[in-house]
């Protein structure tokens, strides 16, 4: 490293266009540098320390500065730093994880497709719909129903689908056969009196109206995360996807799950799908199958829609779809290491232990806080909505930015969160313990506490 | 590795959706799988060394094994594994990394913003085009002309960009506001007598046709590769750009060069922009940024483009664009390593030497043969289109598949080339001596007699 660490904000500022963040607040406060990582702490170019509990971007499950991942990819990076599997060539490690990520999809699965990240996944499922649906004779079934609240990407279809209006004007989007449908938001959208179990059934039927309204033979694919994480961390409720799968099968409708954060662990079961049941069509997973030591995706793809794609290959021809990095050695090589650390550090055993933890602590130490308006999520994916009063869900003024200014004074007492407008979120790496889930209460608590005081 | 050589085949087959490949071709012949690589050269499993001649997918541009990149690699992932730079977080390698790409650019720029593909990376272009449109109060300013023959990616916009039909229909695209304008395929669509500088001013009336007929207060960016690469290997013809940037200013319709494989030396100028004169409002760049070692793009935004964006920051509030590995600290020290290497090697300088050589060795071998209609490119990236009649460039008939027939006869020879339909194709890395350019020319004239006897 030779940047001038006196220097280092003002080459940021005049190099790099940073992702999701807004210029003035950028130029009011200058970034946050980070320098080093170990273990579930950052350090950034000060030498001031962090607890990270966001793992990064939900993504450094497996914490920070694991020597057998890096090293890996380093042992893989000399053998072969680079090759591809376009045209029928291959690669023995990337093989090798295909077969280690087969073995341990919650529904059998028949093949994987990689690539480099969650949005160019997606990208890829979209795809692959309009693929399997035109193969068996369907091409008019091409929608893609997405929920209000989504996350699915950034490319300019993920962009689309993913249902946060902020990312829809600025770039003229929405773009493309997408429609919304309601976010299982329990907690803002149920009318007063309703319980979870209803609520699911009122979003059912909503996506029945939508199906009859729309055609089901327009409809292609129905997309969603398990928990939704980036728009707002809302975990659906009881019941949800019992109500909304048989309208899926119903209508002949693909079910995409997006594993991207919920995929290897973070609920506390290997996937999502386990954690509610379900037996999807696709999966879209990326972040933890490297824990973001390396940009990597793979999306799973059923015996139902392969077995399409397989007995229509003659007539299909060459399959025009692929990126450079659909096969990287070294993401494969680090792949295999980190699903072999899942196993090895009882990943899925810790996450159910710290969750029931971190879930009791934050309700003992904030619960009562009249500020609070819920807690809510599901293994090590929680989220804490601020609000200005309890009893009507009152939302503070968005120009308070009452998040960002608790998300600053988590900062302060060196714990970072993200500030999902003033829903505090946390995806702390799935091997914390137990004392650090202590030390992250008292950290936010403190937080909340200074900047909202009883 | 513990994959059985003797399986690797087989559960590669069950396992592995391969980008771009035929499934009826991957059952017939069974996978190539590579194992190891140094230098031009990589290995398969059985212990079979080819000569490289496309770099991968024409990106290891420094070679395969430089110690140098991997260890800059493994050393920054044991200090920070990943970070990132949402909501003005940053990391001090990454800050160096796109300080050292603006000291690099073409012509002055402004701002880096990072990705993982090629693929991300142009959908990251398109959603800048439209957003400076729309700050500057010109919404309606969206289509984008890109040309047919052109590979920009495979998301859904990227590959509706891409101008290459087996891309659209099986997944029903193009999608979005794109409009297809003509190759400059000179030896294909030039008029009988035509010369190359009069077929660029065709194209440029051609283009100022589509302009009119469409409206320019509709176009937002034209994209181009400098040469052609995935589309068949299609340089400029003389004259082309020269023709058609003036009508792109005269139309306040940006320029976006797509330098995905032209950057970081491959034409023997540093991007393709110094080749043809440039100077591009946007650049795509990836793949050589890393050498292929780490997935990583970077476009390029000029002072124009930037000016708009920041002097509008506040009203726009949050940028709602990014990816997750959009900063990855590991990404930037590979590539701050490949860009060293790439002056220390003295690529440019190599690239022009070997491009001279190579051309003249063909040339030397292949110009008389009967079925070598065109040989073409610039740098190290040089196709042989083979015809059925050299006189009146019939092509040879689509079934043949002659193109593959010689790839095939090449691999039998080691030597690993590319069949764009009946063009083969070479891209090898830039650090290619001139005994290998030698060895490439010898094997694949070989290769060409054996399919297509003098
Ligand atoms: C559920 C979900 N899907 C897709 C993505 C996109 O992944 P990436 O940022 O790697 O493109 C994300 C990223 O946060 C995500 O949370
Ligand atoms: C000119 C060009 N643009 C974009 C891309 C897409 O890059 P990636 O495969 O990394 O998504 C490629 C890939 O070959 C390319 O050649």
């Amino acid at each position: 490293m030779t940047l001038d660490i006196q220097l280092a904000g003002r080459i940021d500022q005049q190099s790099l266009f940073h992702p999701f963040t807004a210029i003035t607040d950028l130029k009011a406060d200058g970034p946050t540098v980070i320098s080093s990582g170990k273990g579930v702490r950052i350090t950034d170019i000060h030498g001031q320390e962090y607890l990270d509990g966001m793992a990064g971007l939900w993504c450094v499950n497996l914490g920070y500065g694991r020597e057998e991942i890096t090293e890996a990819m380093a042992e893989q990076s000399r053998k072969l730093s680079f090759f591809h599997a376009f045209n029928g060539m291959s690669i023995d490690v990337t093989i090798e994880c295909a077969e280690a990520l087969l073995k341990r999809a919650p529904v059998p699965m028949a093949r994987v497709f990689f690539g480099a990240s969650g949005s160019d996944a997606n990208e890829t499922q979209a795809k692959l719909v309009w693929y399997y649906n035109q193969l068996r004779g369907k091409p008019e079934k091409k929608k893609l129903i997405c929920r209000w609240n989504s996350y699915h990407g950034s490319g300019v279809l993920t962009a689309s689908m993913t249902g946060l209006p902020g990312m829809h004007a600025p770039f003229l989007l929405p773009m493309g056969p997408i429609v919304h449908t309601d976010a299982p938001y329990y907690y803002r959208k149920a009318p007063e009196g309703m319980s979870e179990r209803e609520f699911s059934r009122h979003l059912a039927r909503e996506l029945e109206a939508l199906i009859a309204r729309e055609g089901a033979d327009t409809i292609g694919a129905f997309f969603a995360e398990a928990v939704m994480g980036a728009g707002g961390l809302i975990p659906p409720p009881e019941g949800y996807f019992e109500e909304i799968v048989p309208i899926l099968r119903a209508n002949d409708i693909l079910l995409v799950m997006d594993e991207v954060v919920s995929g290897y662990g973070r609920l506390g079961t290997y996937w999502g799908s386990q954690t509610y049941g379900l037996e999807p069509d696709l999966i879209t997973s990326a972040k933890g199958v490297t824990s973001g030591y390396f940009p990597m995706s793979a999306c799973f793809i059923s015996p139902k829609v392969w077995d399409v794609i397989e007995s229509n290959a003659e007539r299909a021809g060459l399959f025009g779809h692929g990126y450079t990095y659909s096969a990287h050695p070294v993401g494969a090589a680090a792949a295999l290491a980190a699903l072999r650390l899942i196993d090895e550090d009882n990943v899925l055993a810790n996450v159910q232990e710290q969750s029931d933890h971190l879930f009791s602590s934050l309700r003992a130490r904030l619960g009562d806080h009249w500020a609070v308006g819920d807690i809510r999520g599901k293994g090590l994916m929680i989220g804490v909505e601020l609000v200005k009063d309890r009893a009507t869900k009152e939302a503070f003024p968005m120009a308070n930015r009452t998040g960002r200014q608790v998300l600053k004074a988590a900062a302060k007492r060196s714990l970072i969160t993200r500030a999902l407008g003033d829903t505090l979120v946390f995806a702390p790496p799935l091997v914390i313990n137990r004392a650090e889930v202590d030390e992250l209460v008292e950290k936010f608590g403190d937080a909340v506490e200074a900047v909202l005081p009883r």
